[in-house]
This record gives C-alpha cells, structure tokens and sequence, in this order.
C-alpha cells in the first residue's frame, strides 16, 4: 500500500442481536474511537444479520471502498456462526483446517480441561490465504484476509483483536481537535459557524446541541483540522465571537 | 400497501460525530426494540458521514429494499445539517418553506422569546409533497416522505418524532422469544442448539456468550418463532436437554 495522508475504514457489525434491539452495539464505537486516534477515517458503520449473502455481498462492497474493513461477530462455535464461511466465500478461498489455530486452539482446551470437540473444531476453520489475529482471552483466533480484519463479536475479545492487528494498519496524519462547550442554541451560533467552516477548507466543524437532565443545555462545537495552525486560528476567531456577543463558552 | 405478515426497516444513522467515536449511537438500538415490538424487522443499520452523495445514495438504495427507512441525525439549524436537502434530491423533488412547519416554529420562538432568525427558517425547509411529524422537545420537525421516515438526532427529540410515526406504520405477526441464561460454553451446547434450529424452520435459535466482570460467564440462548406452539416445543426439549446433560439453567 502507497503510504497516504488519509486512510479509510468500514466496520461491518454482522449479528441478528444487533438488530433486534436485544444488544446495543459498542465495538463499533469502540473502534471508531482507535482509528480516529491513528488517523483513519471510519467512513460507514454497517449492521447486518447472520445470512451469508448479506455477509459477502456487504465484505465485497465495504472492502473495495476502504482502505480497511474491520468486521465484529460471527466467529464462535454455534450453527449461527457463519463469518468464516462467508468470508472464504467473499474471497473465493478455501476454508480449511488452520493448523496453527487447530494447535492453539487444542492447547487452551486441554489447559482449561475442556473437550476440545467437533463443534470447538470448526473455529480451527480459516479462509486460506488468511493471518491468524490473536485472542488472548479464550484464544480462538480472528484472521486478517488482504484488507479485511476478522473480529469476535464479545467487546472484551474483539479489543485484544484490535490490539493485535494494530500493528498492520498504515498510520494516517493524525487530526487535531477541539471542542468547546457553548452556553447557547444552535441558532444563535449557526451563521458564524458557517462562515468559519467555509472560509477554510483545511478545518470541519460539526455543531452538536446537549440537553442534559438537570435543564443544562447548549451546543457543543467541534472543530477538526489536521492542520494545527489553522485550528487554533478558527478556534481564537470563534471565541472572539463568543465573547463579544456575550456568549458563555468553557 | 398490500397487509403481508412481516414488514422490514432500515435505520439510518446520518453524523461524522457517530463515526469519530465521539457519540455511541443509541438511536439505532431504541429504534430497533420498538420495531422489534410490532413485528417489523430490521434488516440493516448504517451510519454514514454528513456528505449529501452519500446520504442520497444510502436513501435511496435502502428505501427499496425495506418497506419502512428511518433515518435520524442532520436536521438542525447549522451548515452541517443537510438531511432535508438531501432527503428532496434523492426523491427529486423540491425542498420548499412549508407553511405549517414555519408556523409551529413562529410560535414557538415567540413563545420562548428567541428570535426565529434566517438560519432557525431553515428548519421549516421540507421536502414537497412530505407529511410533518410532531416534535413534542423542541417543536422543529421531522417528516415523513413516501416510505421515508426523517428524524432529529437527539434521541429525546427522535423518540418524540418515533412516537408520532408509529401510526404510520403496518404491523407486523408479533415474534414470540424466550431466552435462557445456561451455566455453559458454547461448544458444550452447541450440537442441540444446531439439531433443534435445523428441525423446525419456524425457529430461530441465536446463542450470546457473555463474561460478566465478576468472572460470572454462560450462554444465553433466544429461541423465536411467529408460532408460540413451535417455540413452547423447542424450550422444552432444549431444557430436557439441559437437565439430562447436568447444565443449570435459569
């Protein structure tokens, strides 16, 4: 991969729990918030169920987008698990017996005194071609294929994942932010931001109104550049216009 | 619309602040259980950043595959709120000042003292030939155009907008579901959670994992069925399973 300023990821949630309401996902958040930190931009979220077209039609599409395409659940041992299959499928790849997962896998059983039985077996199963992703909690593996990550859907899993993979990502420039807290509506602040947001291509301003329980509200105003010069200039332009327009803001 | 017995939604989460990390949607999740209530079925949710292409395509591709689109986020007063533009293009219609939006929020500017200046007008631009729905927080409205469902971000104010749409929407044969924590892993369970989904295709059995942080870990099993007899069966011969083999269940 050509080294760039900017990468872009997609993070494919694929589980009918999601999408019934009955599990509120947080391992998109979760991974939004690391690439945000290495400067890569997550351009979709996308939630689908366990059916393996939906699987390789949305891999297919979300990985030729993006520079990454990180996917969460569907790799445990139960019929309804059927990532690595689709998958394999997306790819047009064998799925095969992963002699290095087998191994692990075999070990951990053995260490814990479990069975390792046929159904455990079928997590020893990886698209050929494929790099295991380590899980240092109850090490069945995720796998990297090209550019798509393959992660366990437990948040506690599909962090140690996320650790481990970390180090195959390509770096983009990082992106500075603020964020300032303003004791206002939107529409008292709407027509500066607007004009701070266009005169500056380098700088995004997003305006994100609050209203908490005890009757606080007001805006909060992020501005993000990955330049840092042209931050801290908007960032002086718009307070000044807080303060002579007798606005609070901390 | 013709009465079937199952409806499909789509949820789209339109805001960069989602994919940065800086917000956990919840939006999708609330949206979700209610579906989930009334017998419509989500098929998909997808968050996508503030860009009008992305949101015209994303409307676009979802309102045809679903019967129902919701899409929450972009409707404010500032630069960054594009959804009703977007929302017009992608039905290729005109976004226009529609009298009783301008009228609701008149009111209540005067009512709270605030000015209903230019950029606050923007939030009576609706999309020609598009139904208003009541936002009960702060009077700006969402609204409804064809199978398109348009709601504000925040979730206080999209559950208001949820609330007035429900009547809008066809219901579905409920879903019956039971869930079973088992004191288990799920390779010990997994062969009869396969053998009882696989027998009935009126069922459908997911298995969820978990690991509390006091070390309390097990497998939840959901079993659903549109027929309460079919899943009445499949809990009894799943706890007899259960009891035979030793496992505790509650």
């Amino acid at each position: 991969m050509i080294k760039k300023e900017k990468y872009s990821a997609a993070i494919l949630v694929i589980g009918d729990e999601i999408l019934s309401g009955r599990t509120q996902d947080t391992n998109s958040n979760y991974i939004a918030k690391e690439m945000e930190m290495i400067g890569i931009n997550t351009n979709q979220i996308r939630v689908i169920p366990d059916e393996k077209n939906t699987i390789i039609e949305s891999v297919n599409e979300l990985r030729a987008k993006n520079d990454y395409l990180f996917t969460t659940g569907g790799i445990g041992p139960t019929h309804d698990d059927i990532t690595a299959d689709s998958i394999a499928e997306a790819f047009k790849v064998d799925l095969e017996v992963n002699i290095e997962a087998y191994d692990v896998l075999e070990k951990y059983y053995k260490k814990i005194g479990s069975e390792f039985n046929e159904v455990r077996q079928r997590m020893a199963r990886i698209p050929k071609g494929a790099t295991l992703i380590e899980n240092s909690i109850s090490a069945a593996p995720g796998f990297k294929i090209e550019n798509v990550f393959v992660f366990a859907g437990i948040p506690k899993i599909m962090k140690s994942m996320l650790e481990d993979s970390i180090k195959h990502l390509n770096k983009g420039k990082l992106i500075h932010t603020i964020s300032i807290k303003v004791d206002a509506v939107e529409g008292d602040i709407a027509p500066v931001l607007k004009s701070l947001n266009d005169e500056n291509e380098n700088i995004k301003i997003g305006s994100y109104p609050f209203f908490n329980s005890n009757n606080d509200f007001g805006v909060s105003v992020v501005i993000k550049s990955i330049d840092k010069g042209f931050l801290i200039l908007a960032e002086e332009k718009f307070k000044n216009y807080l303060s002579k327009n007798s606005l609070n803001f901390k």
